[in-house]
């Protein structure tokens, strides 16, 4: 890292509590209705760069990609890193489509392009919603152009709340860089709630900052920060048509040591995580699963994952259920060997299983570690160096309830 | 196949509807009551064999392998496939229960050996329950003596509720087999509910069938029938620490032409995997997937099981939801090549899916389809000649009720 005086990363506002951050220098916003799925709410949000930022994009790799993620991986590669101009849409996720969709995004792309401005391949457009239902252009696109007139450098609120679905609250982060006596920001917004899981799943996230990047350092910054974020979260297994992690740089605040850029992304992407989990589609209790000492990083994330996902070991969560054999029953099918008589099991710092066998903790005990809003899980495999951790929620009644009656 | 009169392969009963089928020759059965884990009801259930059968095993993959699972593999292999009695405890799966535990399953098979006066490499004994917690010994030895002077040749029923858990009926389905004017037959039971899986997931079944096998024919059966029925069912995804499927021949009958023998088992195999899905914990309506149009058969069936065991897809079934969308997306993210424009999506014989696009099937139509008992998904990939199929339930509210309090 560069000397002279210390650089620093700072936290600063998370969503919902506290009040949304201010977008980095470079960068304006805006919102509209276009009634996509129902009238009355903010359907679209747009962030513009008007002198242009670096970008990067990690894309779903669902193999039933909708229309815009195809065309937003051309216009990344095309414009070699390079967007102006992004726009979602909730309410309908342009998937399934066909011909008609693809002709749909496209021309949503030009109209955004007209609009500010700038070539079409610097444009990045994605929609998250319903499955397999054309999206209502007629309605959208006389939208675009008022909304591009009306961006204004503000907070990222109006933008967070106009591309949630079943989110109940807007979620965003930020985190300041201080630099012998500069600053830049790291401004992030994220949507959730159901199909979240690692390689991302409905789930659209958009990262900002005004330091200055090249497309490369952009792409590095954003693929460790995804890696230990939203690649370490899971709701319900199901990954979407859809899912998408944005990261734009417009370089108004100039350059910063790249070591404190990265922190500020990855503390941004974790937070946005953890605000995705705690936001799951019936969300009551979340469960931290952390393995360690296993022969390897990779072997650790297997049975993290597989816990982690269990439906049976999920019900447990939700009813604050000490039921520790399914965590067991769950790390011994993950596909990695395992010895039964080097494990060690604490839940909530609880001891629950080593040496082979129960521990004796008192029901009461191991009760309450089960009934924190956070269920701490810590099995140690005894057998190496690896570690790794994953985050889920329990399986609840309310998510049932609220996936099964979704189209209708 | 041999000449003379045709052999036929006839059905029988299958539970809960209809009497429960007589044991094949040479079997006899008896159950009784150790309150393993609250006491008025049959948790200990005897299948003997006095003159000897030939076994065939399947145990669970899991890592965290129960105490009486390990026991069974070791005589399995030292009896070189042969088995005179079995034993199966509910209440408790003696899993997780350290060097005690192991202790106990081997003091069980001793007990047995001695009641019925063979070698205890001769018995097979399995737990299914709570994890993590050990048997009561003072409550179970006492009762396997006479358990084992009662048993009778007489139905299967005793039996198979002896071995249920959270099963609401027990289960069992019977063949018989018809050549050149001798008969003999193939019984089974099992108990499944949660947990069940591919690879085998807190379910246990016993087949027995009084036609002569050798080991070897034996396993060959039972193997062909398991992978097309048991490995093609699945309630939450987990698998357990106990699962098995035990195969018994007492060749009382002689011996009968092996592919009539390998069909019985199939079908026997097939119904009894069918019964288990139905009473999945908190079973509403079910899901048959089948894939055709696959580049390999294994193609298929991972697209299959990606979309029978979606939680997405499952909650829409749940509803009678035709969000059709849900189940490309678990297609697309099973690690298969798709070409979009190839697929072509069906439901219960109404085209939702073709060509690239949704069809314009009218909305009444769509859930009329997703609200038979059995939703039947056919979806072709358009790229092949690879088939297969899978089976699971909708997920619902009272699965997670059930399971967000078990131990408690």
């Amino acid at each position: 890292m560069a000397s002279g005086a210390p650089t620093m990363v700072s936290d600063a506002s998370q969503g919902p509590a506290g009040a949304a951050p201010l977008l980095p220098l470079g960068f304006t916003a805006s919102a509209a209705s276009a009634a996509i799925k129902k009238p009355g709410r903010m359907d679209m949000g747009m962030i513009r760069c008007p002198a242009g930022a670096t970008l990067a994009a990690m894309y779903t790799t669902n193999q039933v990609c909708a229309a815009p993620v195809q065309l937003d991986r051309r216009h990344l590669r095309e414009s070699r890193g390079h967007c102006s101009a992004i726009l979602v849409n909730s309410g309908c996720a342009n998937a399934a489509t066909g011909d008609r969709g693809m002709a749909s995004a496209v021309e949503i792309a030009d109209a955004v392009a007209r609009a500010c401005d700038i070539a079409s391949i610097a444009v990045q457009h994605n929609s998250t919603g319903v499955i397999g239902v054309q999206l209502p252009l007629d309605r959208m696109i006389p939208q675009i152009a008022p909304m591009a007139a009306r961006a204004v450098h503000g907070s990222i609120e109006e933008f967070a709340r106009a591309i949630m679905t079943t989110d109940t609250y807007p979620k965003w982060s930020s985190r300041t860089v201080t630099h012998q006596g500069r600053i830049c920001t790291v401004v992030g917004c994220a949507k959730g709630a159901g199909m979240i899981h690692p390689n991302m799943a409905t789930m659209i996230s958009v990262i900002t900052t005004d330091a200055s990047l090249t497309p490369s350092e952009i792409d590095g910054h954003l693929r460790a920060a995804v890696e230990r974020s939203f690649h370490r979260i899971s709701i319900d297994g199901d990954t979407s048509t859809n899912d998408s992690v944005f990261a734009l740089a417009s370089g108004a605040a100039g350059a910063f040591p790249p070591d404190a850029i990265r922190e500020a992304f990855k503390e941004v992407a974790r937070d946005l995580a953890l605000l995705i989990v705690r936001d799951g589609e019936g969300y009551e209790r979340g469960i931290h699963v952390r393995v360690t000492g296993a022969p390897s990083d990779a072997d650790a994330l297997s049975v993290a994952k597989s816990i982690a996902s269990s439906l049976l070991v999920r019900c447990a969560v939700t009813g604050g259920d000490p039921n520790w054999g399914r965590i067991l029953a769950a790390a011994g099918r993950a596909g990695v060997t395992l010895d039964v008589n080097a494990l060690t099991l604490n839940v909530g710092g609880i001891a629950l299983f080593g040496s082979g066998s129960p521990s004796a903790t008192p029901l009461a005990e191991r009760e309450a570690a089960f009934r924190k809003s956070m269920v701490e899980v810590h099995l140690d495999l005894g057998s190496g160096e690896g570690a790794e951790e994953f985050i889920s929620c329990g399986l609840t009644k309310a998510y049932v309830e609220l996936n099964a009656d979704y189209t209708t």
